[in-house]
């Protein structure tokens, strides 16, 4: 017990500061969710003041044990027992709650706050993350021993995070794993939005647990001694994760609004904070108040912490004296450290054999792993297609965490969000694959990588209709450009073997921000580059690989992934016919258009006719080739046929483009 | 027991007909899933030969049972009992199994092939479609009684379907509502894709079902007696819904493809395929062979079908002579019938009050739900946000299946692929309900009822950052052009009440393919529109509201939704500054995007500059506005803070729009 809260009076203080920092901070936002953080008073206190390894002062600390909120709308929660034990989150923050400029945002954004380890909001994340950061200490304790020894992750879970699937996805992966360093408290209150849980949800939650191989107990969510003994359990544990369902009441404390709806999702109203601190025998006209022996406890608290940390260094520097080539291999690791030199290393990779991106994918990713450590990763069941194995890797599986290859099983979501808690960990650059049109299934993850600007890689590959037979269901149409539009996430389509290395090249090297791979099932012929081609250049994201022959351009040709093959037929035969034609290869748009405006205007000057091909939606290279542009693709759904009867029927044989193109540049050219 | 199945010899030689179909369908087509027909034909032939009440010679029969083969990979093993149980499914088409213009593509595509009641292969969709047929049945049952008397559905899972977690959320609603008239069958087959179920699924599924209230029982799936020992069973029991798992071996009675994960995904060949033919005394020589008694027993069971049908028929009848009111009514539902004078009425419901769209919506709804009995839907735990609720419509819940009002849970992926299913039910209009940012993750539901173009009501609300505090994690930036990409989805998305009336109107009408609703959370002024406008107009998707003053426009400027009122600002303040300039609203791009061309151009005349307003990315409004036009949109997450200040801080006020088409028409206009 540590000594800074040895009185169960004081205790009770501190636990009941908590409820008043969020029913205040609601309150003067007018807006937020108040019920919730008092009924996790309780827990939440535990957590931080007694069981957490963690340092106020040094958030960054790589040992430290993680605590996620994923009930993210109980922002204040969290906010409140941050600025308590002694985060860099002043009074003035949580008084400027849900406001503009402030880093107190209506769900915790990870990189505003520190001590916030992942953004919460999207209900069942948070879940997922814990698991990912549970196998992430796991892992770097299997590989490094001593500095992540005991590392320790606690979850907050509301009904809502555990009615959502891809909570369940993860938690099943968790089981699977054996993974006893985490710890799942389910906030059992009984009250949804719409009203008592009874309208939805009635399962039997902690058996389900169970059924995921998890060690799951039951306790009164606000007698402290069973949140102890619970917490003790669960830390015993060898070889399960654990689920705590915990009762609680929903505004636990508040005379009226306990255990009602309306107490989920709006203030509280000052009648009933006054009521509520009444009862509680505080003094009703204070808001924002924290008690001094409040305040000096959680100060004496921070000085145990931080010499349990000053502890933890001296152990761990003798661990690096002791091992240096693992200390110099953490270091690498937790820069995620790239050789100089990786593009060209990963040019130099690129096999002389034509193939379907997915397969050089796999050749340039071996490399990749060879010359960048931090790279981990695996596929939702779909590895052999995907191609995705880092060979000699090692799988990731029960009691064997040393491995580079994880296998998600069919589960898109808990995959996504598993590889966000791995980004966010510190040092692993996380992949997950499948095929492109299942990027459906774990986009609030994908949208969360880019939010958190985490390096996290989606490798997705059959790509377009021209997976062929399993035909509209898995054929992308809309998907390359649902992604392309979500802020921050980068897409790249590589249309040959080089440019599959440039992409990774850009990938492995763009550290605040995740990638998404579009990759062919289909063999693919090699681009044909102009001499003194100069390979960096694709990384600009879109550049001229055949120039115009015959004087300057009249028109540009661009196409991506497999079908820039056809935008080089098209300009071969429109060069015949006496054009002067640009063939322009686009394998990221983003990077593209993060380019200046005069490498942009070079590759695409202003004014000059262009055409783009993509087997997808054409709206959007509208905006790219312009009003009178022609942008050829696909806006209906796919069909099942073999790939080369689906090129015929939709017009993506080089015949097809070319007589399009010819007939377009009759009216507009 | 079926007179024409009798023999227990001839159930074999029936069941290694369907494994002969499989193997020889997928060998041809070189492409394709053999090992789970072959596992899984002895459950399908029990139900399809022995429990399936259906008429092959009437696939729409209301009163029939329903197959679901969530593991729509196996596709072959549906044609295969289509085809036999003597469905219009010729062999001719098993034998073009997945090519071009054939019926029989890789996965059983809906309107396809009669008798596929849904269109399945993405993992776990057919599972929650199954839940919602249940639920259907049990609506229409307690609604009108006998034609739907004892309506059964039938789900073939696999590992994969009840991985994902979407499968976890329905099956949660379905143990919630007790729905006892579902039956699915898990195919334990223990091989993935990656190999092994050990890899990645190890916990307990069956456990799991019985912690979501379902009644499970663990057979042999290929012993004949205990499939229908537990059919029996799980058809006799009252409360609570059927989870059998069904221990199977994958390719069963193949000798060397037995249990391996590579007779998953690909075919036998040839040599594997003769071994199992001659293993099962069959010819092994013979291609797409069915014995003669096999097609005879089948011939005589759809015989005894047709009877059992023609019986129905007379109590049906029946029953509609006794309730002539009922029976009225159900025409009405099942043909989705609306009113002519629809849209006049709900026009004529606007409040007068200005309001938030989403308010409006509600009060519009109520009189839809009063003029389109088959209107029912619900919310993912959002009805107090989305306003979504039909007053007086009554609460679906255990044991109460009259109700209109569904309560989902917080769990949109599921409630979208219910919704699917009560579409495809027949006579429903569905709706789902919850924020716009949550429709990301429902994406593959909603992605496949356009692909299966029903009936299906999206309703999402809180649809920019104006829906405040809540944060970047609740704010959609990407997610309306996300939604408007995919081929055959309507977005509406109405500026005030008039419009939220008319996107109604189009929604209920458009019988034959989904529409997604952006409604706001705040207030929105009502437009001002010219004298002498024609309501129906805001039918085609994109209208002139305010036409230029003082000669032909020389600029026009549009908005959707919230900002719509900024676009009608600019006008004002441009047409001060001298300019001529139309303000058009834009309530449903695709409906416009329909419109011939002349009125397309009619609204937005070829050559006159253009400017767009939209609280979202910009990119595919360039499209829209060309090149050199001005799109007006936000391409970076968002912030948490009141609207009002978002609003100042992202550039959403009269002013700043004002100034910034002024600044672009120096330099464009």
């Amino acid at each position: 017990m540590p000594a800074a809260f040895s009185d169960a009076s004081l205790i009770n203080k501190a636990v009941f500061t908590i409820k008043g920092l969020a029913m205040d901070g609601v309150e003067k936002a007018n807006s937020g969710h108040p019920g919730t953080p008092m009924g996790l008073a309780s827990i939440t206190f535990e957590i931080y003041a007694r069981y957490m390894r963690h340092d106020p002062k040094d958030p960054a600390w790589i040992g430290r044990d993680r605590f996620v909120l994923s009930a993210g709308h109980a922002s204040m929660l969290l906010y409140s027992i941050l600025h308590l034990t002694g985060y860099d989150l002043p009074m003035g923050e949580l008084q400027a709650f849900r406001q503009w400029g402030s880093k107190t945002a209506g769900h915790p954004e990870h990189g505003m706050v520190p001590g916030v380890e992942t953004t919460t909001g999207p209900l069942g994340q948070g879940v997922c993350n814990g698991v990912g950061f549970a196998l992430a200490a796991k892992w770097k304790h299997t590989k490094f021993g001593q500095p992540f020894e005991a590392s320790h992750v606690y979850v907050l879970a509301s009904d809502g995070d555990l009615m959502e699937g891809v909570s369940g996805e993860a938690s099943s992966i968790a089981g699977h794993l054996g993974l006893n360093n985490l710890v799942v408290i389910y906030d059992d209150n009984r009250i949804t939005i719409e009203g008592s849980t009874e309208l939805a949800f009635t399962e039997d939650v902690g058996k389900r647990y169970e059924a995921y191989g998890w060690f799951v107990q039951r306790i009164d969510g606000h007698d402290h001694g069973q949140i102890r003994a619970a917490l003790d359990k669960a830390l015993a544990e060898k070889a399960r994760p654990s689920f705590i369902v915990a009762r609680t009441h929903i505004a636990h404390g508040a005379p009226n609004a306990h255990d009602t709806s309306e107490a989920h999702g709006a203030p509280l109203g000052k009648d009933e904070i006054a009521a509520t601190k009444t009862a509680a025998g505080w003094d009703a006209t204070r808001q924002f108040y924290v008690p001094e022996d409040v305040y000096a406890a959680f100060g004496a608290r921070k000085e145990e912490l931080g010499k349990a940390h000053a502890d933890w260094r001296t152990t761990y520097f003798a661990w690096r004296s002791a091992n240096p080539a693992l200390a110099a291999e953490l270091d690498a690791i937790e820069e995620k450290r790239t050789p100089p030199d990786l593009f060209e290393q990963l040019v130099a990779a690129v096999p002389a054999k034509e193939d379907a991106t997915r397969n050089t994918s796999n050749a340039i990713q071996q490399v990749a792993a060879k010359l960048v450590p931090s790279l981990i990763g695996g596929s939702a069941d779909l590895a052999p297609s995907t191609k995705t194995l880092i060979k000699g890797g090692g799988d990731i599986g029960k009691g064997n965490f040393s491995g580079r290859n994880l296998h998600f099983g069919v589960r898109e979501h808990g995959m996504g969000a598993i590889c966000n808690a791995l980004a966010l960990s510190g040092g692993l650059i996380p992949y997950g694959a499948t095929f492109l049109i299942f990027s459906d299934y774990m986009r609030p993850a994908v949208r969360l990588s880019a939010l958190m600007e985490q390096q996290a890689l989606w490798i997705y590959t059959h790509d377009s209709i021209f997976l062929g037979e399993d035909g509209p269901t898995h054929q992308p149409i809309e998907t390359l450009w649902a992604l392309r539009i979500i802020p921050h996430l980068y897409v790249v389509r590589p249309a040959d073997g080089l440019e599959t290395a440039a992409v990774w090249a850009l990938a492995l090297q763009r550290k605040h921000g995740p990638t998404a791979f579009s990759l062919t099932r289909q063999k693919l012929p090699t681009l044909k580059r102009d001499a003194g081609f100069d390979p960096k250049v694709m990384l600009r994201g879109a550049y001229t690989v055949a120039e115009a022959t015959g004087g300057k351009p009249d028109l540009v040709v661009m196409g991506t992934g497999s079908e820039a093959q056809l935008a080089e037929a098209a300009r071969t035969a429109l060069q015949a016919d006496g054009r002067k034609v640009r063939f322009v290869s686009v394998p990221c748009l983003e990077a593209f258009m993060a380019q200046d405006a005069s490498y942009r205007d070079s590759v695409l000057p202003p004014g000059i006719p262009r055409v783009s091909v993509e087997a997808g939606v054409t709206l959007p290279w509208k905006a790219i080739v312009g009003e009178k542009g022609l942008a050829i693709g696909i806006d209906r759904f796919g069909a099942s046929a073999p790939d080369t009867v689906l090129a015929r029927e939709f017009g993506f044989t080089a015949e097809s483009v070319v007589s399009r193109v010819r007939e377009w540049l009759k009216t507009a050219g």
